[in-house]
């Protein structure tokens, strides 16, 4: 038997299956440091303990897609160590804050299983929950990954597709009990624009580009433990698909949500994935920028200080975003979009 | 109005504005090891909790040119955003030591301000202060830089140049009250020559080189949240007038402390900043060396145990400082030279 | 009298010799994220908080190979700035934890002095010991570097070779008196494979290779406070040997024991450093892989609970390790071996 892991194949999982990821990861404010030189970020939650204590958390929290891509990492060795491709995510929730000496562990169950008509692959569902050290629900979200089968005579099993929300629902948002947002400080924060200020259909350039060098999305996906391997091996990338080594599809969505902040500087917490698709692969080299347009309003029940955006975020290469590059569902898609993300994010509202 | 900081223009400054400035920053241990990581400085009084606590301090201070940066950072989407040169420092002083865990802030003054005779620019002079999470002044500093007009038709303002002193006084100087260097262990610093030994006049070739990366310069600017678009984006850079991405002068400064080491490794404290000019850009490849003429030799008011040590430092690029390369104001700047920094130290004095 | 550092050269050196090593450094959880982020390690001692209490440590330990660079960088200053080679490691044992928060400082004694031949250099061969900041060994280690004279006619001196071990005793490794093995969660850690399961002469390929840029080896070297100029200066490398910086050697055992995590998850500590040879120069692009040899499996006296094992970890550049590239004494070792460690770790038991 050998004593490395070759991943799971398709014809490994079956549904309802739990498996509990190994490495759990303390997190603490080494990662904190090294993500905000990987992406430049400045939400001031996991900027400035002062900041964070004033609203009513203990210190500043690690950055929700920091956490998100801790608790991902853990399940890439037994999920997606023989992916094809990522497909999608959904129903994704953010829980718990997390902050410095966390402890992260991440367990998935298979909810859904559908052989490709080639019988060479298949599509597997997953719903991942990353627990803190109390066991408090920290992200629970779901995706699919198109999974190779190793051997390809193995009978398909039964075709189960789970029937996933095309976004959270507001009333599933969760909300920090403890914290309050009346006393906000939009000086500190870096802008006047609130919850309030913003309308469905509007849509944001965020400006800036960011380039990608080769080092940091290797010490980003490495930080989280991620070990898929096509973003680390040069020696046998050259030989693929693209030449070289791919960029974690996730680092993208840490420099949508980092370059955002130009536009969505008040946009405090990530509540929620509703959706997302890395639409294009990106290389070092590659500059990134991206726009949003604000998708939906919403008022969170019982609470007047806070409320939610539902916004949809294009990162592009390459190509500024003053008009807002098309991602149109009729096929006209603008070959620089490489990220398309559905997601939901709190925003203090102005009070009185 | 767009939700995206467009910066200030020339003519949005007025005399005697305070503008305070987003994003406090939680300065932690994740950031001493990644200043460590990016310049290699070996300053002990930052690298050892012991050799900190044996001086009288709480434990390893974060490293001055450090907390230089994160205060300088904070200030860069007000003050420098659409500015064209970033054109001297003066009268910086470094007060309360920065302890990982402290939360720095900044707040500047507009003190000086004098339009270009083309119309199009105009000198803006900035008396910046941070502090830490108990108002306590960290580092007091001015700085001027030429920021361009929006509207070439705007009336120019009333000229108005502070008068800045060529150097801060060395009763200026802030000496830790509840620190005493008379037991300084110069076998833990690494280096036998102290306060005693230097004298002004002499000079000293720092020897080594060191060679930086893209990555790392862009990644030493993120960590400050240091927002000016020219370090970061090789998209528009590669249009620009150097054809690539400029590195923070500040991480020059960073590199030439670190540099300084060799030769001053008692310098255990940055106290002053005197005056200082990036003479030329520098790119990634470029292979920093450094070399110090020590200006000035100055006894601390009712100290015994340490001493200041004003110096001039001068950084160049793709050249050894064997021969000390000339700064000279005859207009002989040899081309190689891209830092020329006038900055006070405290070093140790021998006791006894 | 040069206030820069020079270095030592082979004359400087005397038999008995003790040399205490400057720059004492606090470890933190910052260096132990950049640790995790430039070689993606993932033993779960290191890696966890919740994981190593478990196990009764009080929390995530420092890695060892990361206190190994540690204690080695301290000593690169005044042993092996004038080397022209690390020639050997031998009798180097693991002690005491190292926490977060601990302050690790490196003392040598020079055990061994041998002229070469040629009368321009000798051997110079030292016992280095690292200690916390309660003067606790941490590791204690022999290593040889062949060292240039200052002056060729400077008379040699009485040729002293020490003997040195093949390996570490068993009964000399240092086994945490506090922590017990008996509940260790191979789900968590990642691998049902114990000590149990492990034979004398089995080899295991790690299969993973990690590419590795000029940035990320010149950050963990500087992280290190390694001063050893080949690796940062490239406007002096240009013009060498090899006409670039070359990688620290020390990455490599890094990134060897980073990648053995796949066929060797639960070695959750380095016990023991038998011998080693940095076999050829490593460059930045050049892609590491590693396979192992278990060479012995040890019990340890009184200990039901863990094992040893001595392994020998080859390193390789751009080539797989699925046919156990061949180190032989031969002669006939592969070009692409670049690294051959002989090491013991020790991993837990099955028990009952």
């Amino acid at each position: 038997m050998t004593k490395t892991n070759p991943g799971n194949y398709f014809e490994d999982f079956k549904l309802g299956q739990e498996i509990v990821h190994a490495t759990p990861r303390t997190v603490t404010e080494g990662d904190m440091a090294l993500y905000v030189a990987l992406t430049g970020s400045r939400f001031p939650l996991h900027s400035a303990d002062t900041f964070a204590q004033d609203l009513g958390y203990e210190g500043a929290t690690i950055d929700d897609v920091l956490a998100f891509h801790v608790v991902f990492g853990k399940t890439v060795p037994d999920i997606s160590l023989n992916a094809v491709a990522n497909l999608g995510y959904a129903a994704g929730r953010f829980g718990e804050p997390v902050y410095p000496g966390d402890t992260l562990s991440s367990v998935s169950e298979v909810i859904g299983l559908k052989e490709n008509s080639n019988g060479k692959t298949g599509t597997v569902y997953v719903r991942s929950i990353g627990v803190n050290q109390r066991g408090e629900m920290v992200l629970d979200y779901c995706r699919w990954v198109m999974v190779r089968k190793r051997d390809e005579s193995a009978p398909a099993p039964e075709a189960v597709v789970p029937d996933l929300p095309d976004a959270v629902p507001v009333s599933d948002l969760i909300v920090p009990a403890g914290a309050g947002f009346a006393t906000y400080d939009t000086v500190a924060a870096g802008s006047p624009h609130l919850w309030d200020d913003y309308s469905a259909g509007e849509k944001i350039d965020h400006v800036d580009g960011m380039t990608i060098e080769e080092s940091e999305h290797a010490m980003a996906t490495r930080l989280y433990q991620n070990t898929a391997r096509v973003h680390f091996n040069q020696h046998t990338e050259k030989e693929g698909r693209f030449g070289r080594r791919l960029i974690y599809g996730g680092h993208i969505i840490s420099i949508a949500r980092a370059l955002s902040f130009n536009g969505l500087a008040n946009a405090v917490r990530v509540a929620a994935i509703n959706g997302g698709r890395h639409v294009a692969p990106t290389f070092a080299g590659d500059t990134i920028y991206a726009w949003t347009e604000i998708l939906e309003k919403q008022e969170i029940p019982d609470r007047r200080d806070i409320g939610a955006l539902r916004l949809r975020t294009i990162a592009v290469k390459d190509r500024a975003c003053a008009d807002f590059p098309n991602v149109g569902a009729d096929g006209k898609t603008d070959p620089s979009v490489v990220l398309d993300l559905d997601y939901t994010v709190l925003v203090p509202r102005r009070v009185g």
